[in-house]
């Protein structure tokens, strides 16, 4: 497919798009009608909408389009995870430039397309309108499956602080990339495109998780929100967190305490969860803290003292947010 | 509410935003956390995506903050109503520049927010980033309480064709503004606040419509849509379409026939529908046309001949689409 998107229109870009695209049982109606049809069988829909702008989550230079994609649907169908759902289907609104390569178009698509496949979720529709910078909405559904979702705010003392996933990769990958390298690879692959333990937020579910959400924000920044919501305090030990050696030696060549990329970093969408303590978690839990009572210090702190840090994103203040 | 949302923050933004939300009951869980949770008793969800952005779907020249907001929600709760189904929450991913005054955002969200109320649903998520364009992402869901949801396919020769709700309104009142007019009002009020029919696209389901969109394309576009679906032609009687004697006054003045207006214009968001010609239809409803067999002339004919216009929208045409 050559050209550029102006040059083949918004209905023959839809087409192009649309044909890609796979299907799986729950989706009732795909694209093309006025609205899709999912089916929710819990009688429940979970729904997360996410924006990212080119230049500000991503950059063409950086990235392949194919791996835009995944790491955009990535991190919606983690938010769905992350309340204890079954991400089913996602919708798309993009804003393309007229000038795009319809191959970059047809890419994100495939991305988005395959990390949907992994969640197990489809495509189910979208919306595609002409602009100047590269825009993604995403909204990601998905179904309880009986569960109760499990929200920030269910924690409580006595609880264990357990997560899955990876925690830092993504922030080291970016500091390497920002310095104009791209080795080692795992790090900056971990960058292009995350990998969020889907299955792990329904499980978290069915055992029983107080409070749950994904790390978009970091990890310090995203307990945060539960110790918030749940009126507690949270304590991490910071010698629970695993850092690789690799990611120290990423730290001691750019100048940087890894600890800071596995606590601050988001991006990876690893899933951070609290248990009641008798809980038997399986192993790809790791208990890293624990939930307090609240008290005069900061709702989270590591190894029993305030995090010295800025601590996660906040999207009108940093150079590319996640 | 003063100052810019960039002196505000993200997280600032949200809170001022959600503080603003009603719900129903079918809000589970509202904004907040990872995501949103929405009733969908029908164990099917129905849903929507656009996308709109300043200068190309609005201006803020030309509309409030609040019509936008009101605009921008009618427009995909419409989607969800022309599936047969009843809106029942919305999600807003939100792109501002940082130099946009707080009381644009939160207005914009009022006027979601009362959209909503209209049509039963309330606002349960979203996402806020920081832009050079103000860019609105919607989703809307909706259920569809037992019917079976109404497609572009199901139109069979024999089936009666009609509409409810306002058509050519918005583009009459586009006509007027673009020249620099004020007035009528109710057409430049239909331009700015689209007052789509939703409780007739469930009432659609329920009478047996046979096939079912809203008109946002302009009529003869969105009619032609069905037809390709359901392999018809599909014929119009001119005489029989609503063209109000106001309307023709506008037309007179600008030198555009009005019923090019009423045959092309979207942004109305009225329902079209095919009926069994046995159905008694509610005097809302108005008989425009019949499913045929295909022919050799186009899908959509007026009198039995081709319609000779640029029909409806190309957003990588036209300067201000639907």
């Amino acid at each position: 497919m050559k050209g550029t998107v102006g040059e083949l229109g918004e209905f023959g870009l839809i087409r192009e798009l649309t044909s890609r695209l796979t299907s799986t049982p729950a989706v009732r109606i795909g694209p093309g009608d006025d609205a899709a049809v999912v089916a929710a069988p819990d009688r429940r829909v979970v729904a997360s909408t996410d924006i990212l702008l080119e230049g500000r989550h991503f950059r063409r230079d950086w990235s392949t389009a194919y791996d835009v994609g995944r790491k955009a649907a990535a991190q919606n169908l983690s938010d769905i995870a992350a309340m204890g759902a079954v991400p089913t289907s996602l919708l798309l609104g993009l804003v393309v430039p007229a000038e795009l390569p319809v191959t970059w178009a047809t890419e994100l698509m495939d991305g988005i397309r395959d990390e949907c496949q992994v969640a197990g979720a489809s495509v189910v529709g979208g919306d595609v309108v002409r602009g100047e910078l590269i825009t993604l909405a995403i909204t990601a559904l998905g179904d309880l499956r009986g569960h109760e979702p499990v929200t920030r705010s269910g924690a409580r003392p006595g609880d264990v602080v357990a997560y899955t996933g990876w925690l830092g990769w993504s922030a080291a990958g970016y500091a390497v990339l920002s310095r104009g390298f791209r080795s080692p690879r795992a790090f900056v692959e971990a960058h292009r495109r995350p990998e969020p333990p889907y299955p792990a937020g329904p499980a978290a579910a069915a055992l029983g998780a107080t409070a749950m959400c994904d790390v978009s924000d970091g990890l310090v920044a995203d307990l945060g929100h539960i110790a918030e919501a749940s009126k507690v305090r949270i304590d991490l030990r910071s010698g629970a967190v695993d850092v690789p050696s690799q990611m120290y030696d990423i730290g001691q060549a750019v100048g940087v305490d890894p600890l800071q990329w596995v606590l601050t970093g988001g991006e990876d969408h690893a899933i951070v969860a609290t248990f009641p303590p008798e809980t038997k978690l399986p192993a790809r839990w790791k208990v890293i803290g624990e939930v307090l009572h609240p008290s005069a210090l900061p709702q989270v702190t590591v190894d029993g003292a305030p995090w010295h840090s800025t601590g996660g994103w906040d999207h009108f203040g940093s150079p590319e947010g996640s």
